[in-house]
């Protein structure tokens, strides 16, 4: 099976990159800059992938960042602190940024004659993320499979998963975790406080696996 | 009602903003330059929105033509001649562009709290274009529907009329039809022979409406 996985250069999306492999599926790789503010998540995903020896596209979508609202894409706005599932996490939702990057691997699939597409929505996401939800996956996964006369899946193992339960996939698969980046703030360390650091940070401690991250606090 | 409406330059998008317009909408128009060879179609549609006073963002996503293989945006690439219903006029399909289009279009309509997306396939487009069928359209619609807590709907208002019917509303509603932009090949003047110029020559005649399209052949 012939794959383009969505790597955003996070810890989800690393796993989903070594699980594809693991299974034995021909993987490229595809990230997306859309403007936001941790970059060094691409930087990321180019050196997860050279490690894999996986073929990795950046495609420059800075394009975007105007029509959109988003802490994350907006120079200077507070990126919250606290849990995930706060409800003042949602300044950091990129509104339907899932939709636009997962059309985006579609195109490639097609015109490269790809089976699927595959991305690392997880169950822990839907609190604030409505474009994670099953459901949300589950409509695009057939709008994508009519989009063109060559039918490309949307794979998304991990869509009824807790990310406690990616990072023991993770782990048993042999993911250098340290080489993720997570932090929406973007500093040279892991700010440990905003809502995907406070998220990683449970999820190792949940999953019992060693967090190797360096967290500034 | 607050509607972001895809606008390329063509006919049938001109038509479309002032249908919307004609019903009382309040319209905002995106385009996205996505590469295509036939840019002079975004001056068009630039040109409509400032005669009719209406707010128009051009999207700059032309990192995405990388991923693409079309003869619309391979510089060089011959550009099939003949009527549009043709297998030849395959390699003019840009993959899954219309899910990349309304997924850009819907971000920014959620960003901005509007109530729908629209845009202007028609059952002309079928033969080719799989991602212009309505039962893709719904399946989008659906996707688009569930992407974000603010609901956007996708109208389609065309999706059931040919290409003759669109011409003739378009000149019920006085749609400038000599400012739109159909042709492929991106010449000074529609080249008369392409897909999209045969096409849009025979929706004239079909509609009974004369064309003040200035073709070279």
């Amino acid at each position: 099976m012939r794959v383009v996985a969505v790597v955003s250069g996070g810890l989800d999306s690393a796993v989903l990159l070594y699980d594809l492999l693991a299974r034995g599926a021909r993987v490229k790789a595809l990230s997306v800059d859309y403007g936001q503010r941790h970059r060094r998540e691409l930087k990321a995903a180019a050196a997860l992938c050279r490690l894999r020896d996986v073929r990795h596209e950046l495609v420059d979508l800075r394009g975007l960042k105007r029509l959109l609202s988003s802490s994350l894409t907006t120079p200077g706005a507070r990126v919250p602190e606290g849990h995930y599932a706060e409800a003042n996490m949602r300044s950091t939702v990129v509104p339907n940024r899932n939709m636009i990057l997962l059309a985006t691997a579609a195109a490639w699939a097609i015109s490269s004659r790809c089976d699927a597409v595959a991305y690392a929505a997880h169950s822990g996401d839907h609190a604030i993320y409505p474009d994670c939800r099953e459901k949300f996956v589950r409509a695009l996964d057939k709008a994508i499979g009519l989009a063109d006369w060559h039918k490309v899946r949307l794979l998304r193992p991990f869509v009824r998963m807790r990310k406690a339960d990616i990072v023991r996939r993770g782990a048993a698969l042999g993911v250098p975790f340290a080489k993720t980046w997570s932090c929406y703030k973007g500093g040279a360390r892991h700010c440990g406080k905003c809502g995907t650091c406070v998220e990683r940070r449970e999820a190792f401690r949940l999953a019992k696996v060693p967090d190797p991250t360096d967290y500034s606090s």
